[in-house]
């Protein structure tokens, strides 16, 4: 038998005492698939609080960096997030070392990946990190390794669950946001704090780092044109589905001669689409490649199962000693591409606004529009209210993003427009 | 620069021209992604007719075998096809030569691929087929690599983009087989000779190969249940709708108590399972792993840039020296599994008849059914015909098979059954 490779675990959440049972469980399995058995010598954590995990065996590191330089550990498992602060300390002292690293921080690879990739390759160790984006869905490496061949020309996907489990159950109850959400944080599907979700940043991480392992560009999170689902209404929903959509929040990335474009927002996507039917807690991601076309991935993007089936796929390659550049070329070679700006995006628009049911508005808000040199594709007008206050939609042709919040400002100003216009971008796939 | 890898190419049909022309193409993008250049030194294909490539600077060999002992190739990519003949001996000669082989050849590794994996391992080199199954879709190496850490619990896929086109075009036009067969010979979707794909065989050989890498064990071809889609109509299809189904051609592996189940046949396929969204030419695999839940992985199944992008990803695993048994684990450790047979399958069943429009009729089918205590879970009758035939459509809870193959003999031989009753399977997610 071939010697171990010897893992050290910091943090034992709910992914780190995942991997812990995954190893457990699958142990010989395992050593016969990565050639040599894997074995954790060392974990550590902020509590030593009891788990429903077995540690014997393993030393217990009261100090996570002890990991980053202990010489029985070949590998250091990194699961304690964020983007700073101890585990960006322990990835940057564990490569230093001579470690590999297998991660699923977003955060510390959305904001620091290729400095971290460059150090890894400098060391001659392997940054992995499967599990920082889309669960266990191995998307890492079909960008790295199974679509090397193409120049990928447009990716995108469901990145964040809480997002599309919130935006699927207002679909499918008619209720509204905030109630939808509390209900989600009592399931235990959107945490106490759902900024990090619900505001799209999340899902602005998992998008930096896919766009630089598809792109083989330098990690640019700042770069990330961000919006999230806060203003989303179930009438928009309503809406979106007689109008053929459905609303996702995606994460996109292209390149325009402006530079890369990358921005996550909610966007009407036509029901014809694969991606239009992943629902609740289910991540997937499409990539437009020259040679393969059009291909998509998906699965549960989140949980203790699927994020330790891709640590554990990254310790096998380690196991292995398969490596490949972090984002798919040397990091030397990382381009530095411009951050295309949203002004310049070009697309298609839905606009919902509530107005005064009088003469007059329609073309006052068409007019705003045409001045624009904006051209309409279709517009609901739904019955009359009470209030007087009834919904206007109106979906628009490609046109500059620039164009659009002109015309808005217009529109927003007109004495009949009762509230700020909901617009949400239409994506054509 | 580090040395190149030397390739060696045999076959020029659809997909080695497109491995010529995205290696000329991404030349310089895959000198870095690959760490070495990926140069074509020698090419081999029956004819020297003209094609719309380039092949400056390679050799032409007559006779494709020279490509397996060029002491100048150190990769041969066997693009030939046929199960036996001069690829089989290509393969067995360049691997005992010392070469790494990539191959798109799926009915060589369902019938050879345990004993040429056998031959890789010996001689310390890859045998890589990404290409084989599902096209451009990276399944062999989800399967192998990223979904290594999981226990596979059953997978499934549509596998052949020539019965999904027609399967998809018939219930699309109300078209029967027959026509929309002929207008895809025509489209260039479907072959002269379409046994290999309407009978399920090319589908079969795919199924058997992924069943080896994802449970570990030998490539059991002649284990593989086929049946093909010459005998669904467009009348089941319509009945599908209206029941809530799609049909597809399925390959469908699990493990059971009686061993492994391989089987490949007309499915009936629940409308809110994303495999039944799968159109047209559109490959879909699911993977159903133990810790990563249900994964879904789909694209184009076959094309010329589909194929060459998988060919060139393996190129590039060989460029840098990534290497994983062929099929998960060693080959020496590959498991013998029994192959279970499909008398003992479970599952549930949709039946159409043809019958009399006469009292007693049905009478004596849920009779038949009811010896065999399978239970009805659906009943459809529909309208008057003025031959006096009308079509019965039944759906039963699940069953054994054998139950249901004595079900049928007997109701076939009711004097008001007219015609041999439609049988498809219903596959629950």
């Amino acid at each position: 038998m071939n010697s171990p490779l010897r893992i050290g675990i910091a943090g034992l959440g709910t992914v780190g005492s995942g991997v812990v049972k995954l190893l457990a469980e699958h142990g010989r399995l395992l050593s016969v698939r990565g050639g040599r058995p894997l074995k954790i010598v060392a974990v550590s954590a902020r509590s030593k609080k009891k788990r429903d995990i077995d540690l014997t065996g393993m030393r217990w590191e009261k100090d996570p960096m002890a990991l980053a330089t202990a010489p029985d550990i070949d590998v250091v498992v990194e699961l304690i997030g964020g983007s700073g602060g101890v585990a960006r300390r322990l990835v940057q002292k564990a490569l230093a070392s001579g470690k590999h690293v297998v991660t699923a921080n977003k955060a510390l690879l959305a904001l620091h990946g290729t400095e971290l990739a460059a150090l890894a390759e400098k060391k001659q160790r392997s940054l992995a990190f499967e599990a920082a984006v889309a669960g266990g869905i191995p998307i890492i490496k079909a960008l790295r390794e199974g679509l090397v061949g193409n120049r990928v020309k447009r990716l995108y996907g469901i990145l964040n669950g809480t997002c599309n489990y919130i935006l699927t159950t207002m679909r499918e109850t008619g209720r509204d946001f905030d109630v939808v959400l509390a209900e989600a944080q009592a399931a235990g599907y959107a945490e106490a704090d759902p900024t990090f979700d619900v505001d799209g940043i999340d899902a602005a991480h998992k998008l930096a780092v896919l766009t630089g392992a598809a792109f083989g560009a330098r990690v640019d999170f700042a770069g990330v044109h961000v919006e999230g689902i806060r203003r989303v209404t179930s009438m928009d929903i309503e809406f979106a589905q007689e109008l053929g959509y459905r609303i996702k929040l995606l994460g996109l990335a292209r390149e325009t001669r402006h530079g890369i474009e990358q921005r996550v927002h909610p966007c009407m996507v036509p029901l014809d689409t694969p991606i239009a039917h992943i629902e609740g807690v289910f991540n997937a991601v499409v990539v437009e490649g020259d040679f393969v076309g059009t291909t998509m991935f998906q699965g549960r993007g989140a949980g203790q199962g699927p994020t330790a089936s891709a640590v554990v796929a990254d310790l096998v390659d380690v196991a292995r000693g398969r490596d490949m550049p972090a984002f798919v070329v040397p990091a030397e070679k990382l381009a530095t591409k411009k951050a295309s700006p949203m002004d310049r995006h070009v697309g298609a628009y839905y606009m919902r606004l509530m107005v005064q049911d009088r003469p007059g508005v329609i073309a006052a808000v068409s007019g705003a529009l045409a001045k624009e040199r904006i051209s309409l594709e279709s517009m609901l007008q739904r019955g009359r209210s009470e209030s007087g206050e009834v919904p206007v939609v109106l979906t628009t042709h490609e046109t500059e993003e620039a164009a659009m919040r002109r015309a808005l400002a217009r529109i927003a100003k007109l004495g009949a427009v009762a509230e700020e216009p909901c617009v949400i971008r239409i994506e054509a796939f």
